[in-house]
């Protein structure tokens, strides 16, 4: 589905422009055309290879979808895949969007993506003096969007871990429920590390020594997008540590729990023992057994088994088995 | 046993030839042979090494199987091992492709494979304006088949693994056959990591900087084959952190589990232990005991008893012990 | 918040200089500005800006913070990001202090510090000779005051996991305090990494083969610091790897103090049952039983209780259960 | 003690010659010598320094053996540690082969090995079409023998692991035995690792690039010799980690097994204290207890323990307790 | 405190001279110095620096010590680091070793270790052939000393382990003391790594390329320190290895040793619950109770309860719970 067409001379909007007129302003040196796709049916990529003459495995790709993020040069063009992740109900969504980009064109395909970025064009059209650039601004702002959308992506799944941290050692719930949650959140940390990870050594090729032509002039902004890159990937990895870390706590905190209620249930059955040892002594049939003969002897049977009971439940209170 | 030999010519199939032609057809300079062999003898491989020129390590390494996936240069020539990695009953069975590729040659010997490469010969003979660039192509179609079957390989993995998972979570079973069915995936899991991860390092020296002759003016195809790869590759290290991670969580929901089954237990011997404390009790020959004589001393004792075991019930009920 | 501005001539001070006279001083040869801010207003990172013309995306990221550290060039000058490391009360508090480094300029600026670099300004004045160097001297002064104040906040950590040893193998306590504090520990090495491990990286890039212009003749300087990061980041790392080891010795500890457990109990649990066995021998109601008719049958049966619990008290005692 | 020194020419058999005479085939330029010592005593060592002209710090560490695996170049000469691995009941052997190599001698001496190379001799003096590329091939011939005969020596260890596997998910034993046998398997293979990991690196430098003066011509071979080397090092580190997994998976049985252990126990506790607790009710001392007062009570008491206990063992054997 | 302070020619010693002439000397061409400190004043390094006109970042890093083991070089002169480690009453104590080199001197500064470098300076002595190559030798005869002390260190280490390996193994004890010991050992090799492992990365830099200056033509020596360097490292790193997988081992047989314990606990229990079980039956008030009527009855019940009991006690010896 066609979402924008749009032709820009001098970093200014010069008019959206139908499909077919594309090949003319791409011929014109000092304009450059963006369109934007989402969705987008085989025909209308072969419709748009045909307009800016695409790499046929380029198009390939954009059309099976399901690549892993790179960013590939074929000939003066680039082919960049980036992977959007949205939190949806708890989810992680992985969306795809490829970009072809040429000297004087940007083409843009999302799919599998809720939000849009028609603020990264609004952006770039709010700032001519840095469109003035041309296509490698545009893709610039694109990955830049992209790169920036995971930190909220990250903060979403570093409260996660706090608040299973905070479950884990509140000592109430040492259960089942937060060993999900840990392996869930492993889950979903492999899910966004496979979006940024491979995008941060794609974009390497982007700044430093030979860079694509399209991207010449623009090294301080790529770096940048390359030095978010690596924060994310370094929070991710981080977090995989303590994932890894809390996992291993909660198992120890578990044996721990299994001590303590041994413990605990000791006591309750010694608690039951006791008497139950004492009434066995009384239960004896000697003939000459001078407490059954006291008229007192069953209050006193059953002071005696009350009384060692007190004195051991707070003998367990107070070495804190119960 | 020889399957196909076929002469090729500017993309089209020119003939089949007989064997003892193929040195004919190779001299020939804008023509080339390519020949498929299956779970060939020891005489064939002598018969091809004739034709072709081979060398003599080369075949050696074809005649003994059993080596790892690896691309090696012989002068102009190379030397291709590939593992193709099938389904079988739930086992995973290593099968191998030795590809000899030569300026106007090829020779594909595959070894336990259940399924062969007709597609990709068909797919060649159906794109003439690619199959131009000669044996280099072939060598890139058969490396595309090889990788392309990797993936469902990689998807039966993962149905096992989530399958595995929610055994593993709904709690039923944290049994000896998840632990086992972990390993046996583990295992599978370095099966196709020993296919794959040679091939991504052998695979990178086909692009890039200084080539083969023979893959020359190929380099996007092989970009290609080598970005499935490190997908595959990827994928792979992720499932068996996976793997790792779902393991150490079994062992903590096994722990888990015999906490609860302490509990349990402790619960029910509460059920039983009480009443007996209370029958002891009135098993005690104390002369003077007033219960005993009561007409309802003996009901009275019963409902005491019942009574005691249906409020631990509902107390156990409630703290989630039974 | 401005702190300081003061023009430098030779090594030696000049004097203290108003704002609107940086772009006055900034211009003559032979002198260096260095201004400290604490906290930036947007307003005033606008002005110093404009006085010193720096990139629009080091702006930004001053302006934004949370940064990663960093040393990037733009053009002839240098934009770093360190981040300071104080202990606060037991916890970590990271600050960060952006330096932007020209030819004959420095700006400093400190956020979420505590405690200042007046001590880096006083030494620095203190060496005219040193100090002759320029700017590049002062960005050196400034990394060896941060990196020399990661040395004590490791010792602290040093200290809190000697502690937690001692704990864990007192044998007193291997309790969820230990854990607790072990993971608590293993956060902060991942703060204290955070700050230290990507300054590594960076710093590798001021001396050595090709450097910045500002840093040039400094390379044993840099080098220095270079140095001490490595060894903040290498004890970083072993004492990740000691964390680890402790988290799973404890577990063992853990696990070996439930077997204590369970077997103390069980010796308990013996020093009841025997008697309450002895007890339902003789309250059998057997006609024929001639302890039941001793005069001293009582006092034996007792006896034979105690008696066997004594035995067995000190066969426990010796077996190391009790 | 010498096993043999032989002269050779044209890739034939001249003679045996006698040690004085080394010196004389040596100078000569067409000619090579080869030979080849068993345990060597210094003063024979000593003798081929003089012969041979041999490095002094190459000679000290042949004298010393217990040299880790490498290849080190000595002026145009080459000094190669080379360390075998046997299997000797059920134990490995390491024993270590010092060559030294250069234009026209082969020295080899070989210490703490049970079998020795006379098979390469004879394999190279039957191809004199190779032998011809001289002292080099000769290395090849070496490296590739001990490097084949890891792979023996793997396959054992692989057999281990299975026997391993198959002993603990056979539910028979998951006992102490499995787990000495990995730690056992461990030691092996880190002792395995350590004879073909450091060779792995050294043998890089015999093909490629540069390679020293008496390898040249012969890139092919070594690099045949480097494939095998990284699949017994792959084979290894795959086996590694699957015996680590294996460790966890033995200790997650273990834990299981202890949690069955325990079910069971409480299921035979129950067939115990049931009959216990209705034992203690018809023990109860009411005057009016009319059970006690039936012809048949006793029997019926007595029905009534083994119909709970028979109730009981179905119930426990259903849910497999028992 | 001056050790030695000694002037060399031709490799030969010419005089014990006083530290005022060290600078006639040094200036001398064909002559060079070498002086040895212990726990140097800073008095004393101050007149070295006069006398050898050392950088002052060099000699502060001697002042204050604790460095990390590196190797610098500043201008011609090269400032070494070395790490001693000495097991003194089975801790491990690390001293540092400061080496100055320039052309025509040597300083070297011992702190806190207990056995000197005498033996390296006799044997220089003793070689005065190799002596010829001046300051560069002296250099490499220290660190060869240095590294080849680690050997027994090591050893040391490996025969801790050994000891340890044989304690769990031997199942008498898997308890509290090994496993403090398995931590201690991982902390002495992290002691042993810290020194050795820098000192691999700053040899390497000692031969190969471009070498320093005084190091010139003595790069078969310094690649055979590296070589050593390498197989410590190897070595503890394969020590460490063994060490985690033996904590992970002694893991497994603590909860074996957990279920044994469980088992025979279970058994004892049954041993006296099931004679209490038949007292309860024999309690029983019911009136008809042909047994107690018998003259023989009290001795059947015994028989009764000591019978099962042997029966029991052979069940359980068989299947090994006793």
């Amino acid at each position: 589905m066609l979402i924008n067409c749009v032709a820009y001379q001098d970093g200014k909007k010069l008019a959206e422009i139908p499909v077919e007129d594309i090949s003319v302003y791409v011929s014109r040196p000092d304009c450059f055309v963006w369109v934007a796709l989402k969705d987008a049916e085989p025909a209308e990529l072969e419709e748009m290879k045909e307009e800016f003459d695409l790499h046929e495995l380029a198009v390939e790709d954009a059309r099976h979808g399901h690549q892993r993020p790179k960013i590939e040069e074929y000939g003066d063009s680039l082919f960049t895949v980036l992977h959007t992740v949205e939190v949806d109900g708890g989810e992680l969504v992985v969306g795809e969007i490829d970009v072809f980009v040429g000297r004087n064109y940007v083409l843009s395909v999302r799919n599998r993506t809720a939000r849009g970025f028609q603020d990264v064009r609004a952006r770039c059209e709010r700032e001519p003096e840095l469109l003035k650039h041309g296509s490698g601004y545009v893709l610039y702002a694109l990955m830049d969007a992209v790169v920036d959308r995971y930190f909220p992506v990250f903060d979403s799944l570093e409260t996660e871990l706090e608040e299973i941290e905070s479950r884990i050692f509140s000592g109430g719930s040492t259960t089942r429920a937060n060993i999900e949650s840990l392996y869930d959140l492993k889950h979903k940390l492999m899910t966004l590390k496979h979006a940024a990870g491979p995008l941060l050594d794609a974009t390497g090729k982007l700044f430093g020594g030979r860079v694509p032509q399209v991207c010449s002039g623009m090294s301080e902004y790529f770096r940048d997008v390359y030095d978010h890159l690596i924060r994310v990937n370094q929070n991710i990895d981080s977090m995989r540590e303590m994932v890894t870390t809390a996992t291993s706590v909660n198992l120890s905190l578990i044996t721990l729990a299994e001590n303590e209620t041994t413990k605990r249930l000791a006591a309750y059955a010694a608690l039951v023992a006791v008497p139950t040892m004492v009434a066995g002594v009384y239960g004896m049939n000697f003939k000459y057994m001078p407490e059954l003969q006291w008229v007192w002897g069953y209050p006193y049977a059953l002071a005696l088994m009350v009384g060692i009971d007190v004195y051991l439940w707070f003998r367990f209170r107070k070495s804190g088995w119960l």
